[in-house]
């Protein structure tokens, strides 16, 4: 089968490689489309070798059942499904109370094992995948539900952690409207009253967070966290979801959230937001605010997501390309000209 | 009267002052006790002039009510109780809600007015209150109820907003065990069946936080986030209380925090614990892992803190001095000399 | 100024009486409009005196300040809002935690004085409030807004309650589509991705369900818990919100309810659910599924309940009467011919 | 090996059968303790065969791996543990949510597979169970440790339900002081700071709920519900946690339970609480008050109920008896001769 693989540091490659075997407790997934994530660029430019055998990328996996572990129960080839992509211990105190994304087998560091990753990813014909990490998405078409995978599991893990702050009448702020942003704008709209203020420097994507349900788009600049406290009498938003991530959104997010307001930061692009311990005042980190800076999602959570879709109240902006295609995405991606997510066809 | 009262920027005077007039919705207070707190020395030490008028300091007030303003139901003179510090507007959002602390009349800032910052404070033999901050004590001692007006409520508040994080089997850890940190051991001990674990520099206070029901008691030092793993098999705590708030105690809250942790800073010694949008790696912040700045508490908080010092689970080390002595209070106070909290007597 | 009085059991008369003065902390306000309620029914058919003057009705009361009494703060004339309800002590453990309609003051009972009940009500030109219970409405209409004073206050609390329970991808059965329901149904739409189904009595009733974003509407009837069944692959709902209260809704609510679901009793037909301390098995109430009855509405949920009206997420289906034809309302109301909310305006 | 089994309806047999085979994902278990349950005895007299072959009974198990199956990671063979009794499908919405006590797989009637009730159970020297129901203990003693698996389970379980109403200064009912009873006392004391009350009908009972930690012991009877609204100036008690569940407790609970509190119906007695959709007055069920079913636990309940134990928070008064006296200690259980837990040791 073909397998877009990472060979070498920043080397890519669509190689022939056997269909992977199973093992008793292991699915053989039909690969019907791979997302493509800003992770995968992260891993692509990654100075060191991540494994010494050539590494197959994708951790957004939608396909069917080909075949079921002899140790498997409930699961029959045919079935059409998506792959949660934290392959968690399952028995620890954080994964048996559903907290599978911070398994506690993985120590400080908190990242369970991931396709993609150390074990190969779904940018190929077949993928072996644990039977556990397997979710039944019906009839949804698997353009949209392989970004479910992580686009929509991540939003969807930070906004419904930020719940409390999102009652009728409140203000949340999405800051950068991409491949996770759009998806957190419709999410927003689905699962609360909130007003949302979506916030990107590009002209396009603030048309798109209009589309997903946005009330109010502002483009991004020094002026953006006055224009926040402006909208909501001075007092700030109860919750920023920053999706990028660097200095100056940091600083946005910190400035324009209101006192016992939240901000959750999800975008990693190394920013730092400057929150000291110092009493209130000037520009800084208002009394009672909290920051947290999530980290994927749950299995509930990726169940709850593929709901929305398949309810028709989340639709993923998609970018299809055949998997030979897949330097051509990953280029654009880095270039900022994809809306939405690109997805790949095996 | 006696008033102990701030006449310029680092000038304390003992002052002969007319017993406060009220007003219909006022209560008369005789004051039984004034706690101090580090609060008041930023406001002896602060170099511009707080108001026109000589300032009475003081915002732990417990006493007896003296007279009722005309239109106040419900209350009767003789009643004992304290007062509750955030004299908030009552109608937003917020204070209809129970979060007076952060009422919204007081705009981005959210400090309403407290007494002996604004209005006259309670380190007087009589003190005007609002009707609706007289929280009663019962038989409570009045050196006992005084402290809880800030040192348990603020202790109390950042406690409870983590309880999902204080499970069986949980650690917590709490740094700096002053007049806040000896109040906060002896709550996580009455609320939960977390593992506390004390921090503190001096032996002494390690001492007064096992009596207060410490666990564990560390000295502060360059190995004690590295002590903290290793109690936790290298996950870090669950629930980080940082009383002292300052660069040192900052990174040592962000390095001993568990993923999906939360630390509460509470000290406001100017500390900057280098929050990052980075994915987790080396000594960073931890996957999930929540920092917020509590700031006081609630009014329910308040009455909490009340239930658990009259049933005997929660007594602050209490050090007395007479009104006339608030100087060598507050010098003491400021020279690491007073264990647990000070409190005068008018 | 003209008045609909209770003066007499079942005795209903527009009389014409004294403007009421009002106290240093009461508003005097000028009605705008007023909602009539299924209890107003109650009190027209309650066989003794209510009290011995006669008794202006109406407890949902929007309109504009004409006074403003000497100690209210904040407040101005001609300002319009919505008067809240539960007219609590404001200081109780209950009160000050933001849940004024269960205050202490009010015993076991837990019902605050409420206009229209005991003080006059809002059926008049005009009324006499205590200035905490003003909500401002900003530019929102009087007639959609005096039906939040209950219509909307109850139906939002009993649904803000069950959020846990309203996951995307759940179900949340509405039973009885009169003044509370429809406005349930809306309010399930804004704040949930929940499936609504809508159950009644009547074709028009489902028609306005529908209307309201119901995605399924049930014609009540024995076979209804069976069809909610089998929508939920034989689970049961996840919420159950019975507006009705009779015998066969309170049947109905148990036998649809799912494991660890809730039903809330809103409605108060003196329905017997027959809940039982047995073994789960037969039609019987499934383990971890509860049951509350649902009162009133706190302070904060009337604030959200107009934040939701003013967005544009929640119309009430309003039949407005002059305050002269009151008596034709109730009768009205009674035979069950108002669709949504009848409204006196005077 | 030998076995307890329940041959035919109420006739149980030490019967001498294989050492169970396991699969792939199981572990063969020594088992060290087995507790008896009340269930133990529904199964007894239970009219009809629960299945063809001889049943082992025993659902609270501890005991050491004894084997390994051979797709089982993380387990080895020498590690001491209790079993967890929900034998549930693992990829459910509520399984993968920490809910697999209300596994979707188990439809309506939520209840897993579970040992000794449809597979063979713990009364016997070895025991077959899935990998994932184990739960290490340390070196927590096995007679403390198997009560742990369903007395501490289905106690903390409720507790845990309901801690938002268990703040300082709030009242907390446990009826019943038998096997759930006398540790649930001690699960309050331990997580929060409530002022528990104990009910009992026997002096021996009350004594141990003293000195399991109860404030307050009463003898039940029809002044009880009348004690407790004395106990608590009229308004209820903020929790009531019943673990008899006859008409008479049913009835005590609805009468002595506070507006916006919560009974937890845990004991099965088949008791009817007469739970109406009425207004409030009366003896009645108050405004706000909630009624739940509780049942079982989660593994994440377990595991926090083994941390309480091994801390020393909580001991379960146990009652050991050989496997071969298992009739007499089931006799006694039945007589209500059995202080705390009877334990057998094969």
């Amino acid at each position: 089968m073909r397998a877009l693989q990472l060979t070498d540091p920043g080397v890519l490659e669509i190689r022939e490689v056997p269909v992977p075997e199973i093992g008793p407790s292991d699915l053989l997934i039909r690969v019907g489309a791979a997302g493509i994530c800003h992770s995968d660029l992260h891993l692509l430019h990654f100075p060191v070798k991540m494994r010494e055998e050539p590494l197959t990328l994708g951790h957004e996996i939608a396909g069917t059942i080909e075949a079921v572990g002899s140790e498997v129960d409930g699961r029959h080839a045919g079935e059409r499904g998506i792959i949660y992509l934290c392959w968690s211990c399952g028995v620890c105190r954080e994964c048996v109370s559903g907290n599978e994304n911070v398994c506690m087998a993985a120590g400080r560091t908190a990242m369970p094992p991931c396709p993609g990753l150390g074990p190969d990813g779904g940018m190929a014909e077949y993928v072996r995948v644990p039977a556990r990490s397997f979710v039944p998405i019906g009839d949804l078409d698997f353009q949209q539900a392989a970004p479910m995978a992580d686009a929509a599991l991540t939003s969807y893990h930070a906004i419904r952690g930020a719940m409390e702050h999102l009652r009728p009448g409140s203000t949340a702020v999405v800051i950068g409207i991409g491949g996770l942003g759009h998806v957190a704008v419709q999410i927003l709209r689905a699962v609360s009253a909130t007003r949302v203020v979506a916030v990107d420097v590009g002209a396009a994507q603030l048309d798109l967070a209009k589309r997903c349900g946005a009330e109010i788009a502002l483009e991004s600049g020094p002026a953006t966290s006055r224009q926040i406290l402006d909208l909501t009498e001075g007092r700030g938003a109860d919750a920023v979801f920053d999706f990028v991530g660097i200095d100056a959104t940091a600083r946005m997010s910190v400035e324009s959230v209101a006192p016992n307001g939240t901000y959750r930061m999800v975008g990693l692009g190394g920013g730092v937001p400057g929150v000291t311990a110092e009493p209130a005042g000037g520009p800084g980190w208002p009394w009672g605010a909290s920051v947290r800076k999530s980290y994927g999602g749950t299995r509930s959570d990726l169940i709850d997501s593929i709901a929305l879709a398949r309810s028709g109240r989340l639709t993923v902006e998609v970018d299809p390309f055949d998997l030979a295609d897949a330097r051509t995405a990953l280029d654009r991606l880095e270039a900022g000209q994809i809306r939405g997510r690109a997805v790949l066809l095996p």
